[in-house]
């Protein structure tokens, strides 16, 4: 018999939520807003057995109970039954976005040290040893956020949307920003998979986020891209947790 | 005789004012706005001989009549007679800045495929070849925008203040932040030399903002740094137009 699961990614820019049919990633869902409504709509549609929330957020506080009442409900937070140990920082300062990254990488990768990127309305790099051990890593402005912000803080430039036809050397405004933020993202990128390397044998990068599969082709580094890997994750410790 | 000349420098952050005394440079102050009274105040004290404007956003309009009543002045412009030529894209649409950064390039290294990188509000990278042609470049957000924007677009993150004193793997929010966005723009200003490197020889790279010195420290590439390059820039532009 089929078991449905939802996965909610809730960010910055977007509430997503994937629905698995057993270990099986049927579908992934842009919601328009995180409503009572919404919500309901999505239970009656796909009758879930299970649902899973990360969210960075601040999102409607009756959306959890409601899942609750209609399938086993899990909230990842750095309490959650999850493959990696937190032995640095302060664990319930960590996204839980990155946790469930993580978890997946690991799930995937486990004898690597593993390095993952995601791609979102922030770039984050979390690094997890080979002993499954959460080290930590960086954060950055996202593509997006960098468009935005050239707009925003700036007197007299545009704001110039994402095209991934784009010339290292600018000619116009346009492309003089497309090259920067761009070619730019994909520079810090393989610079900073260059300094794990330099540092880490037995090392295993892999990209995530919508973007993933257009930023690989602008990396020196060849390395695994995986736009679904966040649910993977939740897929995972919805199971280990919604027992 | 000592003459005096004033070079204005209006960015999006920061207006500020170089004070060259003959064609040594004497002191960059930071003006806290550019009010009638302001510069009234600097005409008074300086009595400059010449003064010139680079202007990247919506300034005084009375500034420009002010300085002119007071001193020969320039404001910088494609229109200006500059050792560069522009013979692509729209020359209306370059930044002051940007030429005046080309213009001190091509004076110092005149031999050289030159890239300069301005840091500022924004990165500007700007590429202007052996024949002194400015071909463009590249334009991504500053260091104080990327710290701003992540506060700004995210629901959790703060802001963070620059620290030099950074690690790699950043173990709490504050040294995530650090390392994303200090050694990300160092990785993305290495990569784009690189790029560049790749494509022309005899290629000479000058770094400069006031943050120059400090990711210089960061980077693979062994480059020169310059903070005051662009009022080397503004002076020999003034030299030749207030004539």
């Amino acid at each position: 018999m089929v078991q449905t699961t939802l996965c909610f990614d809730f960010g910055n820019t977007r509430l997503k939520c994937a629905v698995f049919n057993n270990r099986e990633l049927e579908k992934v869902l842009v919601l328009e807003n995180d409503s009572n409504d919404t919500i309901q709509h999505l239970i009656e549609t796909y009758k879930p057995a299970k649902s899973i929330l990360s969210s960075v957020v601040n999102h409607n506080p009756v959306l959890e109970p409601l899942l609750a009442s209609a399938s086993r409900f899990h909230k990842l937070s750095h309490q959650s039954k999850i493959p990696i140990t937190t032995p640095v920082g302060k664990p319930s300062d960590i996204g839980a976005d990155r946790l469930a990254l993580m978890s997946a990488a690991v799930d995937l990768f486990p004898t690597f040290n593993n390095l993952v990127i995601g791609l979102g309305s922030a770039i984050t790099y979390n690094f997890v040893n080979k002993y499954h051990e959460f080290l930590g890593g960086g954060i950055s402005p996202g593509m997006e956020m960098r468009f935005k912000s050239l707009q925003l803080f700036t007197a007299k430039l545009p704001l110039v949307e994402k095209d991934w036809n784009l010339p290292l050397i600018g000619y116009d405004t346009r492309t003089n920003i497309l090259s920067g933020v761009i070619l730019g993202m994909a520079k810090e990128i393989d610079g900073m998979i260059d300094a794990y390397k330099e540092r880490y044998e037995n090392f295993n990068v892999v990209l995530t986020g919508g973007d993933a599969p257009y930023f690989v082709y602008h990396l020196k580094n060849r390395i695994f891209a995986d736009p679904d890997l966040i649910f993977k994750g939740l897929y995972a410790i919805s199971e280990h947790n919604n027992v």
